[in-house]
C-alpha cells in the first residue's frame, strides 16, 4: 500500500511573526494521522504572494495532500483567494451556498447588518468544491491539480476543525486507500525522560519497524505512545496490544493510567468509578486545580467546589487555619496545608480533598523557603497526608507542576483509601 | 539599511505529527521582531536526515539567520547533531564547558548519577560557538557559513528562551546593523473584527508604508497593534505616538487599556492603582477567573480568594444562596449570581466581587436555557449588578468567553464605582 503524505501550509503574518500561536497544525496533524495519512512537512508563510505561491509549489512536490489554513478572514489581506484562483487557472464567482450561509449567520446569529466585506466572503474560484462553513462566514475550498489535493480553510480554529471533521477527513478517506494506524498511550508521572529511556531501551530496540515509540514529556509527566501501522486491522491490533502489555509491566511503578487521558481525566475517571466527590483548597495554585478538574465535561458528578484562599485572612476566616500557625510556621508549611485540607473538607463536605500552599515566584522567596517551595496535602475525613515539593522553575511552570503533583498525590490516595 | 530576515526550522516528529503544539516559534518570532529582525519563513520537519538537510539549504537561501530548535534532547533521534556536523564539514568533539555543565546539573540539581546518554550531550561539532545551557544538559550551537548565521537550540521552551535572551539576541544585535522597530498595542472588548475594520478603514488606509496595523482577535477581545520601523528612533517614536493617539480616539468606546496587557493584567493594574481588593465566586468558570488573576506575579496585593461553588450544596452551604432560589429559578439565574456575589463579598471581605453561573456544555442545556447561557454579577458592598450572556460555542470557549466578559464587567464597574 502506498504511503499517503500530507503537508500543511499556514498563511498569515500574525502566525509567522508570532502574534498568534499555531495550535491548528498540531490538531490537523493528529486527525490526519488517525486516518492513516503521514505528515511530511509544515510551512508557515506571511501574507506575501510569492511566498504563498512557492509554498504551494514546494509542498505539492513533497505530498499528496496540501492543507492550507488562514488568509480567508474578513480582515485578511485578501491575497489567498485571488492567488488560489490564479494558481488553479480559474476565475472568481459567487457561490450561492456560501452566500446563503453568510446571510443566515448575520440574520439569525449575529443579528446585525451585513457589510460589503462579509459578502465578498462568498466568492470562490470557479471549479473548486466548496466546503460549507457551519460556524463562520468564510467557505472552505477543495481543489485537485495534477493528482494532488489542495484544501484551503479559514484559520479560526473551531471553523477549521468543523470542516475537517465534517468534510475533509471523510473525503480524503474516500479518495485514497489508507492503512490502519493505531495508537496505545499511557501516562507516567515521577520519572524523568532520560531515565525512562534507559529503563525501556531494550524494549524500544526490539520493536519492529512498523511500531514506533514516542516520548511526550510535560510538566512532571511523560506520555508514552506506541504507534503501529499495517494493512490488516486485527493483526495489528493484536500485535500492538501485546507490545503494550509488555510496556505496561515495565513502567508499572510510575503509571498513572493506561489510556490517552490527562491527569485530571484520570482522577475524574477514578472518582466516578468509586462514586466519590472531591474538593480543593488552593493557595499557590490559585484556582488552577479547580479549573483543570472543571474543564472536563461532567465534572459536576464528582467535583463540588474549591476555596481559593489566596490571602492569609481567607485561610483564617474561611478555612479556619489558626492565626498562630500562620504567625509561627507561615502559610507555606505542613501545618497550614493540613489545616486548609481539614477546613475545606468540613466546609465543602466532600469525600476527598486536596490543598496547596507554596511560593510560586518570582518574588516572595526566602533562604529558608526559596521560590518553588510547595506543600501539598491530600486526604479524607480519616486521614490527611502532606508532602513537600521543590520546583525550581518560573511562576507558570511552578503552578503547572504543583497542580500535576497534587492531582497525582490525590490519585494515589484515592486508590489506597 | 538592509532588512535582516530570519527563518525558523523546528525539528522533531512530535511537533510535525502534532503530539506537541509549537509554542516556541511564536515566542522566538516576537523576540526577533522586537530586535528589528524580520521573519521570513517557518518550516517544521520530522526526524528525517534529508528533510532537515533540505530545510537548512532552503532557509539559508531565504534568510540571513536560521534558528533551529529541537532534535537535541537525550531521547531525540540523534540525527540533528551529526547532521549539523556534516553540513558544516566538521567533526564531533567534547566541549569541556558543556561537559562541566552536564555534570553540575546532575550533581547539584538532579542529584542522581549521570548515564552515557547524558554525557553524549556535551559533544558538539568542532568550530561552532557553544552556547551554554544554564537550564538543561543540551548545549546550543552557533555556526556561520557563507555569511549566514545558523543557531541550533534545544526544543525545551525554557532552555531555548534562556539561550535566546542571554546569548542569541544580543549576539545578533552585535553582528548586524538593525533598524528600530516599535509597537503600540491596545486591547478592545465588545466589538467584532469586521466591524472594527470597517470603523477604522480610513485610518488604516492613511498609514504610511513603514507603519502597519495588525488585528489580533481572541475570545471576545481584539488587540490592535501598530508596528513602525525606521532608522531614526526619536522620529519613529513621535510618529507612532501620533498615530496611536488618533487610533485611541477612534476606538475609545471599546477600549480596555492602551497597553500590551491582558484583560486580567488591566484589571490588576486598576485594582493596584485604587488599592482595592477583589474576590470571585465561580460556578461555571470553575476557578478559571481565579487562575487568570493569580497567574500574575504580585496578585496577592489585590486578590484575596475565591469560592468555586460548583455544586448546589456549595452554593447553599458556603455562599448562602437560598434553597428556594435554586429550586425555583435555578442556578443559572440573575437571583443566584446576585446571591453568590453577596455571599462571597461577606465571606471574603473584599472591596469588589465577581460571580458567574452558566451552562458550559456539552450537556446540561434546556430549551429555556441552552448551552452557552451565562449570568455574571459584579459589585461591591453598595451595589451588585448582573448581566446575561449567550455564548453559542463549546465548553472551553464558553469558559474563556465567560471569564473575559466577567473581567471586563468588573473593570467597568471598578472605574464607575
Amino acid at each position: 500500500m502506498e504511503k499517503i503524505f500530507a503537508s500543511i501550509i499556514t498563511i498569515g503574518d500574525e502566525l509567522l511573526i508570532g502574534q498568534v500561536v499555531d495550535t491548528n497544525s498540531a490538531w490537523m496533524a493528529q486527525e490526519l494521522n488517525k486516518a492513516g495519512i503521514w505528515m511530511k512537512h509544515r510551512t508557515a508563510v506571511g501574507d506575501v504572494w510569492d511566498e504563498i505561491w512557492n509554498a504551494l509549489d514546494g509542498e505539492s512536490k513533497r505530498a499528496h495532500i496540501i492543507l492550507i489554513t488562514g488568509g480567508l478572514g474578513p480582515t485578511a489581506d485578501d491575497i489567498t483567494k485571488p492567488l488560489l484562483c490564479e494558481y488553479f487557472g480559474s476565475k472568481m464567482i459567487v457561490d450561492e451556498g456560501a452566500l446563503a450561509n453568510v446571510k443566515i449567520i448575520f440574520e439569525r446569529i449575529l443579528k446585525r447588518p451585513m457589510i460589503e466585506r462579509n459578502l465578498k466572503q462568498a466568492e470562490v474560484p470557479y471549479g473548486c468544491t466548496v466546503i460549507q462553513n457551519k460556524r463562520g462566514t468564510a467557505p472552505g475550498m477543495w481543489f485537485e491539480k495534477n493528482g494532488k489535493i489542495f484544501v484551503s480553510m479559514p484559520g479560526v480554529p473551531h471553523e477549521m476543525k468543523g470542516m475537517m471533521t465534517d468534510y475533509v477527513i471523510p473525503a480524503l478517506q474516500k479518495h485514497f486507500t489508507l492503512p490502519f494506524i493505531m495508537h496505545k498511550t499511557l501516562l507516567l508521572a515521577g520519572i524523568g525522560e532520560s531515565f525512562l529511556a534507559e529503563h525501556i531501551q531494550e524494549f524500544e530496540e526490539s520493536l519492529p519497524a512498523h511500531v514506533k515509540l514516542a516520548y511526550l514529556p510535560n510538566y512532571g509527566m511523560v506520555r508514552l505512545r506506541l504507534t503501529g501501522n499495517g494493512d490488516n486491522k486485527n493483526e495489528l491490533e493484536n500485535e500492538l496490544q501485546n507490545k503494550f502489555e509488555t510496556l505496561k509491566q515495565l513502567v508499572a511503578e510510575w503509571m498513572v493510567i493506561d489510556d490517552d487521558l490527562t491527569m485530571q481525566q484520570a482522577v475524574g475517571k477514578l472518582l466516578k468509578q468509586k462514586s466519590k466527590t472531591v474538593g480543593t483548597a488552593e493557595s499557590c495554585t490559585g484556582g488552577y486545580i479547580a479549573h483543570l478538574l472543571t474543564s472536563e465535561a461532567g465534572a459536576s458528578a464528582y467535583y463540588k467546589g474549591s476555596v481559593v484562599s489566596y490571602a492569609y485572612e481567607t485561610k483564617e476566616d474561611v478555612l479556619h487555619v489558626s492565626k498562630e500557625t500562620l504567625a509561627t510556621v507561615g502559610a507555606v508549611s505542613e501545618e497550614t496545608v493540613q489545616q486548609m485540607a481539614k477546613g475545606a473538607l468540613a466546609l465543602l463536605n466532600t469525600d476527598y480533598i486536596v490543598a496547596t500552599s507554596g511560593i510560586m515566584g518570582p518574588d516572595g522567596g526566602t533562604t529558608e523557603k526559596p521560590v518553588g517551595t510547595v506543600w501539598v496535602a491530600v486526604g479524607n475525613k480519616e486521614k490527611i497526608i502532606a508532602e513537600k515539593f521543590f520546583f525550581r522553575f518560573n511562576r507558570q511552570r511552578n503552578i503547572e507542576l504543583t497542580a500535576t503533583n497534587a492531582l497525582n498525590m490525590l490519585r494515589k490516595f484515592i486508590i489506597e483509601n
